[in-house]
């Protein structure tokens, strides 16, 4: 059974992610981020998530990117936008936030000698963020080839980007079909301490729209 | 005055780097990482550097990548190399390091508005690791393009590795001329809590020959 390591944040994308790594045969080992975000419910539902799902092992490596700022999801003084999708790069944009995550998911392959990394990056719902292009990603794929013993030693790093030309909907969809609980994700920038949604920020917005253009019932925990 | 980030461990190789990149007139952010690293002194060397080169800030990232295992630096059981130097890939190196710190060094970068990225990489002396290599650092450089704000902007970021073609004894002949007091510089694997080089590793054997070639008086402080 091959390895491969899954960057699993705790949001809707990147459990479908480790769904669909899951059903292709891949022995799956989740990675988690703690960058200081303030979200923490997101590393809660990573848990149970990666628990739920059976993976093979969940680490959870912890950052703190505070020291730098410069994000509304790390930075506590920012607040986070309820105004609705605007044009552009919003600001709740973690600087080289998926090129910190995919150099520690690179790390840990490395060590466990796997050659399959899964990140839920897309580029149609949200296609602000410069880092979940698929240009970008072809571009990690390189140079990660290039980064490592293994790639030294003859073998190919393939970083595997399943979502990528998927709307929300499909997404959900394809969850759905892969009988992903959605109910045990957390999306939301301001969650409570229980995982329950705002149900006002961008990220909801864009999780409730994806459940309605899905056609199939949001299984968001809502705060009220 | 443009702003650099230039990676700083506290060794040889970024000190005359960080030197490097003042002479060239840059506003210079020196970006430690504590990623959990055994010789601990290295960083207080960093921070002693940072002080003594006056750069603009010095800031230290902590992140424990022992969860990951697999290197000597990081893992408390594995021995240290004291045999000298052999062919192929030393087991001290940390997987995909570089790639970490610089990843790191670009979320500092876009924060800061800066476009120039300064590491102390070198492929003479130490070419066992992969991510020492010019292609590798290219092609950072070109995924770097693709990941950030700036790069969408129009900005042309650059990853600077000043040391890269140069021999141990060039860069010791280098740092010199720019004034670099070689003492304040950690490269033991084994150092005392002092910053004092055990005399016999791999990156001491290393040094010492730099120094011994360069024709220079070895400043290392010794154990013994």
């Amino acid at each position: 059974m091959a390895k491969a390591v899954v960057l699993l944040s705790g949001g809707l994308d990147s459990a479908t992610t480790l769904a669909v790594a899951q059903s292709k045969g891949y022995e799956c080992h989740a990675l988690s981020v703690d960058y200081g975000q303030r979200h923490g419910s997101e590393l809660v539902a990573a848990e149970i998530l990666a628990r739920s799902l059976g993976v093979c092992v969940h680490r959870v490596i912890k950052m703190d990117l505070s020291p730098f700022g410069g994000s509304a999801l790390t930075d506590t003084f920012a607040s986070i936008p309820v105004e609705g999708i605007n044009a552009g790069i919003p600001v709740t944009y973690v600087p080289a936030r998926n090129t910190i995550m995919l150099s520690l998911a690179l790390a840990w392959a490395e060590v466990l000698g796997s050659n399959d990394i899964f990140i839920g990056v897309n580029v149609v719902d949200y296609s602000g963020y410069p880092d979940c292009r698929p240009e970008y990603i072809a571009a990690f794929g390189q140079m990660a080839n290039l980064a490592t013993k293994v790639a030294i030693e003859g073998a190919r790093l393939s970083i595997h980007a399943p979502l990528m030309y998927l709307s929300k909907a499909q997404i959900i969809q394809q969850g759905i079909r892969l009988g992903l609980d959605y109910s045990l994700t957390v999306s939301c920038y301001r969650a409570d301490d229980a995982g329950r949604a705002c149900g006002i920020c961008d990220s909801c917005r864009i999780r409730r729209a994806g459940f309605e253009s899905a056609q199939v019932p949001d299984a968001t925990r809502y705060q009220s």
